[in-house]
């Protein structure tokens, strides 16, 4: 009795990316009991670190007996990470704990399982934390046969049929935006936040009608600036609909009369549905973190079943 | 006679740019009588410092009596620099001395000529140094009808035709080069110099097929690092062809079927060559240094017409 508090979880959900942890210890009916959000990310941790900061932030959760499972996604799993969990390859379900790494643990209360990314081999392209949140948008929606775009530092457009991920791309828009906006000659040009609808539709519009012309149409904004002025918001705006609607362009084939989910957070997502609603598609856009901790549970479902 | 020794300039010719200043103390003959390199360039200094950096520099070859000319390109003539020299606006010749701007020194031996900039309206576009060396290529070619290519942190790609600049292009691929092999996810995959022809072809390749597809083509040298161990220097000249190629695709309606001159460093220059020689055209390779001295002679040619 002493040992079923409310407290204590049955599993838990980690996603461990580059510059955080999100973890959440979990009952089991399947809820949340917290959502632990931690700068612990790889980029902050060697590799013997993981595991006493995970017994760190999941120590009033876990069981007096017995051993509870983490069901972890993300580039923990990568070579520079916990554990290398070697790549599936396209086409392919979403990695399911069959595929799983399990790491061996000092402590004998965690059973840790790192999902692995997946992989295309030509062209060469990775994923690793995306195939949890892909496998979350098909526990929601199991017939999707269309394409989920992820938005991020490296945004994916992730082509998904019959339960399987069939092929992606992979554009380096987000990081582009930041490099170009922060450290090039237009960071003069920019100011450091604000949104400018129009602007960022002009970028767009630009974008479609010539998408090559990418590395011109951001010199422009420079010149626009010292010539006419041009708001710094607007600058800001209208470089970032340069990116995003050139990505959208050449991501085209896989869009095109299809069903478009975008996964992110509520700023990117809704900028990358506009980018699509004016180059002519309809998107729905699915909750990033709910998106992953779906994927979590469905992996945790699936461990369940074989155990 | 003591004020003719053969060290005496009759005037100088200077190119000062954000990095770097270069003077010429010319003779009556239009030789120069040496090259001076220096670090003093806009970025290194403020505006009350030009007139004593120029004085340091010049002042072994000042005549006794009278002033000297002293003829100046560049991002000197900048609103940050030492004095604004307003743009001319295509379409028009190379500006001469006609349209320079003459700055006060507290020396009287000085006369200082800053030449201006070009710009354009529309789309909007400015250039500052390069109109010199364009005034160079003109020339030695007076006839020019085509387009002259001045690779560098913005490239530019310029139409000429009757002595007249007659609209431009200006390319963020130099800049973007360096920000994404020093400060992206590919830093970790690209070697820090070295060259590999094929490698160069190989993303000149890619870019003319699709040039819309620059974001993913980039990531893809991280996936292939990888999954398949590309090497480092073969990544890094890819990374070249494919910024290159993109941009020399996008540039096709400038230089098709047109004489091209690339104004240009060895390296980067021959590696311009050859995206247009894979992308179909033939092009004639101008020195940057030469050409830009050039350009500062004829302007003085002007002056001296004139005065």
């Amino acid at each position: 009795m002493s040992s079923q508090t409310t407290k204590t979880a049955t599993w838990a959900a980690a996603d461990w990316g580059t510059s955080h942890l999100r973890l959440w210890p979990m009952d089991a009916t399947g809820m949340a009991l917290t959502r632990i959000d931690s700068d612990r990310g790889m980029g902050a941790i060697v590799k013997d670190d993981y595991e006493s900061v995970l017994i760190a932030q999941l120590e009033p959760y876990l069981p007096t007996t017995g051993t509870m499972p983490v069901v972890v996604c993300g580039m923990a799993g990568s070579r520079q990470g916990w554990a290398e969990a070697p790549y599936s390859s396209t086409p392919c379900p979403p990695p399911s704990l069959a595929e799983s790494t399990k790491v061996p643990t000092v402590n004998a209360r965690l059973s840790v399982h790192i999902l692995p990314g997946v992989k295309q081999v030509d062209p060469a392209d990775v994923m690793r934390g995306e195939e949890t949140q892909i496998a979350g948008v098909l526990a929601a929606n199991p017939d999707l046969d269309g394409v989920i775009c992820l938005p991020g530092t490296h945004t994916k457009w992730v082509s998904v049929s019959d339960g399987q991920i069939e092929r992606f791309t992979t554009f380096m828009s987000g990081e582009a935006f930041h490099l170009i906006s922060s450290e090039s000659v237009l960071r003069h040009t920019l100011a450091e936040d604000g949104w400018d609808e129009a602007a960022f539709a002009k970028g767009c519009e630009i974008a479609r009608k010539d998408p090559a012309a990418l590395l011109s149409a951001m010199f422009s904004l420079r010149a626009e600036a010292l010539l006419a002025d041009l708001d710094p918001v607007a600058a800001r705006a209208r470089l970032s609909g340069l990116l995003v609607g050139a990505e959208v362009e050449a991501a085209r084939p896989s869009w095109s009369e299809k069903t478009v989910i975008i996964v992110g957070e509520t700023g990117m997502a809704s900028a990358y549905a506009a980018a699509l609603s004016l180059q002519g598609a309809d998107a729905k856009i699915a909750n990033a973190e709910k998106s992953t901790l779906a994927g979590l549970c469905a992996a945790y479902a699936h461990l369940n079943q074989e155990v």
